[in-house]
């Protein structure tokens, strides 16, 4: 299946570059979805149905987990049929107030494990890529983690998130006292999973952990971080799980584990629960 | 005095591209300040040095004040004659990591007023530019903050900062709670407050706020904002002082003074303090 692959991907590099041209294009028109802050765009909906139907054209048989398919009320089970698991617009605050991180995510997986991950930050023109064994890149650039392994000399990356409530709010600020505390070199926030991940796997961070996002924030950008020589894990320090909602992307094992060690962990719904 | 002014901003300009190009080129050889995360290198001397000793040359009865030179124990007094404010390296923290926002920032200050105001983002290759009376510009594009009057619907910007203080860590983020509580769109963190302020400017951001910070973090940046029609208040929401180390930057006076309502406010000894 090596060469569908790559053709699937080289149509998906295609596809997330022409939805990012797209979104930068358009006029904001903003709705909110679970929250008052949790906001959502015409341009979210246009944009992935966009990049679904033409993939659908083309891979008649293959399934999608989208963010706005979900919202509709489409499932979100992952099965072992080729998924794109796709984010038409990562950083949807920021697209809402042109602050200049949005991305465009398309991870693609086939029996749970992604093989190829593409995350298009528009406004910067970055395209990054990675292909299972075959390393990672930004704009044709080779990408390498830090290797940082001393959380004390460690830059972190992590959001504030959408959920306003106070107990999840408290557990957010709790766990970045506690590494500020350790101490590490900073925290920084640019306002979308994707990016953060990437800015990981380019050595510019050495860490990002986040609790409350989706699949189709982390499919695209995962590969992304492993294929540059970093390690995905779950919060708690044991293996990563796409549809935990919850992620450590790290720069090496050491400072993952030392980062799950200091979280308290927010109770959450799995993307693939089924209630 | 225009003519001079101007012509002294165009030489800023060239001498603020020229150390960006510099520091982008550099080795990073760090060593630490006032805490083992206070970080600063040998290439943030060398740059200042640069800027200062250019200047010197060309305008030998002007005031220096810079961020090395201070740190190295020259005073920092503002007096009425015509002052440069300087930081070479502005998110040095950044530059060590190589995350990619690390901006040159000068303000050119007359009688206490700032006259002109540069930063220079160098990795996005940026030059953000204004004169008292004459609008704020990013690489020739006229800047204007977004006017934002809504606190629930903005989007701010701010820093953990480098204080590992247990006290002042849990004030940075009471008020962070407080603000998320609003609710308000989100927070983010680029790592400079060159930057963050200039991401006002641009309307990308509603608003910036930090305590802790120093008057070489704000004179270059403090005219882009209200050149770009926004306000500068102290953080009791009262008038903006160049040398309290704190600040808010906002598109909208009544976001601003929103902001002052929930900070609780950290105690600094001032830039100015003579003991």
């Amino acid at each position: 299946m090596a060469d569908l692959w790559q053709e699937c991907m080289d149509y998906a590099v295609a596809l997330a570059r022409k939805a990012g041209e797209v979104t930068l294009k358009e006029e904001i028109s903003v709705m909110t979805k679970s929250s008052p802050v949790d906001l959502v765009t015409e341009t979210d909906q246009k944009v992935e149905n966009f990049i679904i139907s033409s993939i659908k054209e083309k891979y008649p048989s293959h399934s999608f987990i989208g963010e706005e398919s979900v919202a509709a009320g489409e499932g979100s089970i992952l099965t072992d049929n080729p998924t794109w698991i796709i984010d038409p617009i990562d950083g949807t605050t920021n697209f809402v107030h042109r602050f200049p991180f949005v991305a465009v995510s398309i991870g693609f997986v086939v029996n749970k494990k992604i093989e190829f991950g593409i995350v298009y930050s528009c406004v910067e023109d970055k395209m990054y890529t990675a292909r299972k064994g075959k390393g990672a890149f930004c704009n044709g650039q080779k990408l390498q983690v830090s290797g940082q392994e001393d959380i004390t000399k460690s830059l972190l990356v992590t959001e504030l998130g959408s959920n306003r409530d106070p107990e999840t709010i408290k557990i957010i600020l709790s766990n970045m006292e506690r590494l500020l505390s350790i101490p590490i070199h900073g925290i920084r926030a640019v306002g979308t999973a994707a990016v953060n991940m990437c800015l990981v796997a380019t050595g510019g961070a050495d860490a990002y952990y986040e609790m409350g996002i989706h699949c189709w924030d982390m499919a695209g950008a995962g590969i992304i971080v492993t294929e540059a020589g970093g390690v995905l894990l779950d919060v708690s320090g044991g293996p990563f799980d796409l549809m935990s909602r919850r992620i450590i992307a790290a720069s090496s094992r050491s400072i993952g584990e030392r980062i799950a060690k200091a979280l308290q962990i927010i109770p959450l719904k799995r993307d693939d629960a089924t209630n």
